[in-house]
């Protein structure tokens, strides 16, 4: 039995390497082509999908999941829409393959090319949303490297009925079938298996829990691109409009609650601090979130929560905002740097000289500038779509689209050139 | 003893990360200026620096060490020079730091940009070569990362001297002295600490044999830049112009024996074997180079040795070249894709559309266009120094300068932008 796993996930690894030799010689042309077919697909079995969707999730309420965690797993009209919306968006991309991403002429003639190709397998592994199914499969087809999928095993229904219309479209483009592959097992130890195959997988992708990243990245040679937490924060500067204020941080917290780069933490510059929290208090109780504020936002605030150590480390997933006040530019990015996780942060400002302080400061994979936090995604970078956001600062960071899972080969052409 | 050791290592980590944070907001003026200091820091220690390497020499050959092992411990006035050479090329290098790789603004009016910034701390760990000392110190170092060196046990004496005059020329730049850091103890368990601190470093470039950069792949959670081996291939096409055909393959094999992007295969195509083979067999042999051929090579060169399966997966580093009689450009890059280590690669053709398929059929960090194998080196790229010549398709291929050791950051400008 373990033995027949075994092989069953070889099997797997050895497919997804023959696919990938294909889809490097493929041209971008079909590979796009695969995108608008899965699309199509997609749209023609919605209500198979929905259907299976929800036996995922009746199954998973009987198991005792709730909250955020069932609110993951649903794929309804909205998460739907915003998956083919996106698919949309990456049809049209231009290939991220064969671009020159630098070329240069030597004193001596020797003409350099750097040219971007895809990197071969990759493997993702995620928990719950069923939604980084088309995601994964699509950014990892446009950029010509085959996926192995491995989703959650509350999702597994969902996520075979995805996976059978995406090969289909796959297919139909004259891709190999084999450039996306599902594991369609909830056994465990296939995850066990996967990890080993440093011959066949080039890279993984954990999406989910701290947890299962950090399991993964220890337990493998493969390298593995982490998308840990995002305990994002926004930094209201003395100068901070009102207006801008009030409305990127609801913006930010708000606009979606459960997802990596929502606000957890708002900063409060002590020289705007009378001026802004008010208000700012009658917005967030407004739209029901709860403040767990620091000392100085309790004189203010006095009704906010006092907020502890845990809070400021805290991704809250949830309608809950810490606040604090600090002293200055260089208070916030010191606070930012110490218990951020290097997600998404942002400052709001007027001020050129404080912009220009905080991004240099910051060390985060994105620095929003008078911007939602929520526009850190790939969409909002004219990515199309993303396998997830990059917490990593090898290889890449911040949101991974189809450019961000190339490598690339130098090219060098001569006339005879000699090394001396 | 043991627990000694851990401390030190430890506090080696600590001080790291700490120089790292003061070189992500150091000036590139600063940083080039260490690069010339440490130029004239080298250059007025050359005496010393050559006594500490007939040292480590001396006690090498009373160890037993010979042939290229030795050679490569040896820092004479070429290699000297070379490096003088490399700091002077980085110095004058642009600051690979705060480029905007790309930027644009979306239709909503977000403008985006993505710029580059260090990664962080650096452990290199190698064997033998010393001139990797102050190459990895001054490559990390303009890219503003900070170094943990740890080099062969062989050569501690000329590391520690190397080190020395590194660390002074970064003081006096203004940078902090422990940006670069040497393991002055030949203790192996050294390693072991270094490969489980993954909270102070973030990447690990290990250079030497096969064995060491597997064993250290497979024993940590850091991410590696992997340098494997060269097998590297010249494949002369059918229309192959003698005088490029017999240049470029002995400056490829002979221009420098023992090193990653020497020629180890020669591609003959069989329209051009009778034509090409009986001379270079010629050249070679004045230069003392050993063939080794296939059944069809040896049909035409009756003196050749004949070739094994083995010797089609051997990286000689040693005058000795194996010689095989292919059908077509198709054969060419199947042969190379199967036995080739994905180092450097090269054809020498007239025409367009041959150039063509080989360089997209080819999967390898560098492919040459009539240009010897030995040109795929950073200097010729254009990069000052390298730390090495990645075979790794993640974050790095090919050979891996300042630039290749940035991360960046994507950095969003909105005026209240929301997302909807």
């Amino acid at each position: 039995m373990e033995d027949d796993l075994k092989t069953s996930m070889q099997d797997i690894g050895k497919k997804a390497r023959q696919a990938a030799l294909e889809l490097a010689v493929s041209s971008g042309e079909n590979r796009s082509r695969a995108i608008t077919l899965m699309k199509e697909k997609l749209a023609s079995i919605k209500d198979v999908l929905f259907k299976a969707n929800r036996e995922d999730l009746k199954e998973a309420e009987a198991d005792g999941l709730e909250g955020p965690m069932l609110k993951r797993l649903t794929i309804n009209e909205k998460v739907f829409n915003y998956v083919l919306s996106r698919l949309t968006a990456l049809a049209t991309l231009d290939d991220p393959l064969g671009r020159v991403l630098e070329g240069f002429t030597r004193p001596d003639g020797l003409h350099v090319e750097r040219i971007s190709v895809p990197i071969g397998v990759i493997a993702v592994i995620y928990e719950s949303r069923p939604n980084v199914t088309p995601d994964a499969a699509s950014v990892c087809i446009k950029s010509g490297n085959a996926v192995i999928l491995r989703g959650g095993s509350e999702s597994l229904r969902t996520n075979i009925v995805l996976a059978d219309a995406l090969r289909e479209a796959v297919t139909e483009a004259g891709l190999p079938a084999n450039a996306v592959q599902m594991v369609r097992t909830n056994d465990r130890e296939a995850v066990t298996h996967l990890l080993k195959m440093d011959q066949f997988i080039d890279v993984i992708i954990p999406r989910g829990g701290k947890g299962l990243i950090r399991k993964i990245a220890g337990g493998t040679n493969i390298p593995v691109i982490k998308h840990y937490e995002g305990i994002c924060h926004l930094y209201l500067a003395e100068d901070a409009p009102m207006d801008w204020a009030l409305d990127l941080s609801v913006n930010s917290k708000c606009q979606s609650i459960e997802v990596c780069n929502a606000l957890e933490t708002l900063l409060v510059d002590a020289g705007a601090a009378d001026r802004l929290l008010p208000e700012l208090s009658k917005r967030f109780r407004d739209k029901g979130v709860e403040l767990r504020g620091c000392a100085e936002t309790l004189k203010i605030l006095m009704d906010a929560v006092p907020a502890t150590e845990e809070d400021w480390r805290t991704e809250y997933l949830a309608p809950i905002l810490s606040v604090k006040v600090v002293n200055g530019l260089a208070e916030a990015v010191r606070h930012i740097n110490t218990y951020g996780s290097g997600h998404t942060d942002g400052i709001v400002t007027k001020s050129l000289d404080k912009a220009r302080r905080f991004v240099e400061g910051v060390d985060s994979a994105s620095v929003m500038v008078n911007a939602s936090t929520r526009l850190s995604g790939g969409g909002d970078y004219g990515l199309g779509a993303v396998v997830g956001i990059s917490t990593d600062k090898i290889h890449a960071r911040g949101p991974v689209g189809p450019m961000n899972l190339t490598s690339y080969k130098w090219v060098a052409y001569g006339q005879g050139h000699l090394r001396e």
